[in-house]
């Protein structure tokens, strides 16, 4: 008695962080769709980038606030403080390292996601069946077997890391998982290309088999790898008492958009029995697009592969995928359980437990607005729209050729091109690669463009990566006379 | 000349993912927002979980679309098909495990963030800084420095990892990140109790450490590491020639919520040169609970320290964290650019690299969730709703200690507690443990609580963990009387 009296007391001020006052927060919410959909629709009509103000940078120092605050008042900060001043990825004229620009179902899809709450760590409910669907229509994507296994990542990064670890398992020799890699006999050797994403050092520093494990092999004049080099690679590494473990394949890299030969080097991990992964983080997704699904042919026969739905879907961060063909090997690298363990026969713990396959325990729901999107589109429109973006690059890359104060330094194969501005008077390195870079800055800050630069073949150079649904030919043809514009005024 | 014409003639058939039709759209939305709030607005009123029917599971069986379908019609399969059959951690009577139930601005913020659309990866940006401030606050809650640095992770598994990362790095005393485990001389050893959560195991094998290297540790009676026999354990381990490098403190365990003694860890690192991780996933956040502040005392004396957002703060999936007090040796673990590399001097290139802090490239903008709810309850409501849940836990335990067919294995000292139906007449373990989770699964079924199981010193026992702002007394009366009127059915 006394206790439930207690438990009563306890009621009267118990609290939860519902409002009390639902409709206001409905009120609020569909001012937020509203804005929300005015932010995309005219998105055309806002500068591709804008430099934050003093006032604005300040206003994020601010420290932990103690007490509640109405959620009008800090939803004006949000119109004011935040949207304003976005990275600018989903802009028509966002051309910088190489992104999605996002969509909106796709925000829908993670506000959806976050209202029904689950946890895709795993379970019998009707999310991690989803989750499961997208990972098959992903296998079905890139040509790989129904038997196949797959798990979605937050990213590429995640992607590479999660295949470089079965690969890291599977031929180590022993059990790697129990003892570490000090009682693995000969050092793993694995092999990419010099222009191999930074994820991958990352990823075998992260695995404990250092940075000199992976071996940067050079590239031809197209930027992909040079066979014959990492032939003698792999020979000169077994003479020296190395293991070749894994050849990393990149289709797509993100300086110039290479794509290596895959085949080639399919045949070439066979008969030198090394696991062959492939980088599909830029390049996988062509694989349905009509025109350049051939670039990628190969991409099949790998034994496991990264690409990104958060690039080539559009999906709104983070949707990474990676797939295996041997998913027992898959699920042996993770899976804290062993397969046999029952699970329950009924109820919610009766379902797959979807962190057997990463390194996540808790997952968010990021199938969702894969889901979304591929159903209201149809994959075929992705293909299409992919075909679009190298047909842009191309374009461009046709008008770069072209202009006399522009010098092409890589051509678009696919969506990626690199070229520099380069005046007739003659002008040392450093001051082309001054000049340049101010050029991009004005763009960036004058907000027409958003490129990036990089360095290729020791030439600094300004870089366009395509990777933008709402990109349209007359973006790049605004870009063209205003980079001129501005490098004409930079240099008179 | 022909170029342009080429240019219009492309345009003219340029297709993007944006609506022709926002209207549409917008109204479409606004259904979803109505339909959203009702869902969570309404949720005492449904089942904690519900099995989902044949049709249910066959339909996310089917292909990949080809061909584009209405928005409408999609989102009645998802309010058909997946809304109604979820996992339920959102539900005021979900328990099981160990997660937060969401909350709806948190919704909005997910929103948000994909409208924005950033990439977190870095730069000069509004969401850059919105994160690092999140960050900022975080190191506030726990009592770390400004000084410390730190990253929001996707959970709890990954700010672990990120963890034990950074201090194989240190403590390897050669250049790991080049050379790899195999250049270290004496093998490394980590050391956590044998309640350690699952992820540690999986972090030393993804580190190439090897399982072997995570000493498990046995517990004392109410399941905090045995400090004595910790002390005896590295020394054995010093004596065989292996280096002691890590000592990992549980602030909450998973299965019973103990709390290792962390200021007697924290002495005995200091004086074994240990580094100190404290996993404070489940517990870290009881600093900001007045009523319970105390247990977790010392947390602020950790090196390095892993807590998640997504369980209590509620921010909807993913959201972790993990801080480090040296901010240098954070970033050098995961920089792949030296510190002095000259960034960009203005534009979008000129903030700071938040990939530098983590395994990550892109990432997503999970700061604006945490954000929003921070302000719109204020840090101090998050501290009430903890104490609330542990004085949930407290009465629940208290209710069942009171009652004869109940036997308290773990009474509630945090949150989490463990106890069993058992009827009067003996029954032989296997007996009992059938009948738990027979009942278990009824309770499920009849979508009345969502409970989970383990074994705790060799007993199988029911589970309940409490980390849900929506849970009220009276839900805690309701599994009393549920679980006892179906033990009674199952045994009568
Ligand atoms: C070839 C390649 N691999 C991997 C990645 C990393 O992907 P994410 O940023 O999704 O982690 C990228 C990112 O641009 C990439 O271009
Ligand atoms: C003590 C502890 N550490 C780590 C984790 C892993 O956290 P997450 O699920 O966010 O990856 C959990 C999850 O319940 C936990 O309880």
């Amino acid at each position: 008695m006394r206790l439930m009296r207690n438990a009563a007391a306890t009621a009267r001020r118990e609290e939860t962080l519902d409002p009390e006052d639902w409709a206001t927060l409905k009120a609020l919410s569909h001012r937020i769709v509203d804005d929300s959909v005015a932010y995309l629709r005219d998105i055309h009509e806002r500068p591709s980038w804008r430099p934050m103000p003093e006032d604005v940078k300040a206003f994020f120092t601010g420290p932990m606030p103690r007490k509640p605050q109405e959620l009008d008042r800090i939803y004006r900060d949000v119109t004011e403080k935040l949207m304003p001043y976005p990275m600018g990825n989903n802009h028509p004229r966002f051309w910088s390292w190489y992104m999605g620009a996002g969509n909106y179902t796709g925000a829908l899809g993670d506000f959806l996601a976050a209202i029904q709450g689950s946890n895709l760590g795993g379970g019998n409910h009707a999310a991690a069946l989803l989750d499961q669907q997208v990972v098959n229509w992903c296998k079905e994507i890139v040509g790989f077997p129904v038997s196949a296994s797959g798990t979605l990542t937050n990213g590429g990064s995640e992607a590479n890391l999660l295949a470089l670890t079965v690969a890291r398992n599977v031929k180590a020799g022993v059990d790697i998982r129990e003892h570490g890699i000090a009682a693995i006999e000969k050092p793993l050797r694995f092999y990419a290309s010099d222009q191999v994403h930074s994820c991958h050092r990352k990823a075998v520093e992260t695995l404990g088999l250092g940075n000199r494990a992976l071996r940067r092999i050079p590239t031809n004049k197209d930027f992909t790898i040079d066979i014959t080099a990492l032939r003698q690679a792999i020979a000169k590494d077994r003479a020296k008492g190395f293991k070749p473990a894994c050849l990393i394949a990149t289709a797509g890299t993100v300086n110039t958009g290479a794509i290596d030969d895959l085949h080639a080097l399919a045949d070439l991990a066979q008969a030198e029995d090394l696991w062959f992964h492939v980088d599909g983080c830029i390049g996988a997704l062509m694989a349905i697009a009509p025109e350049n699904a051939y670039r990628v042919s190969g991409l099949e026969r790998a034994q496991s592969l990264a690409f990104d739905p958060h690039k080539g879907l559009h999906a709104p961060f983070e949707a990474g995928c990676v797939l295996f063909k041997n998913a027992a090997a898959h699920r042996a690298a993770f899976a804290v359980t062993p397969e046999y363990l029952e699970t329950m026969p009924r109820g919610l713990a009766a379902g797959a437990w979807l962190h057997e396959y990463g390194l996540q325990t808790s997952r968010g729901f990021r199938a969702l607005k894969i889901w979304l999107a591929l159903r209201e589109h149809g994959i075929e429109k992705f293909g299409r729209l992919i075909d679009q973006a190298i047909a842009q690059a191309q374009y461009l890359s046709r008008r770069i050729a072209q202009e006399p104060r522009l010098e092409l330094l890589s051509p678009a194969t696919i969506n990626i091109l690199c070229f520099r501005y380069r005046p007739a008077q003659a002008k040392t390195a450093d001051a082309l690669k001054g000049l340049n870079i101010e050029i991009m800055l004005r763009l960036q800050e004058q907000g027409i463009a958003t490129l990036s630069d990089t360095t290729i073949n020791g030439q600094h150079c300004l870089r366009v990566a395509i990777s933008n649904h709402r990109t349209r030919t007359s973006d790049l043809d605004l870009l063209l006379s205003e980079l001129l514009r501005v490098g004409a005024e930079l240099t008179s």
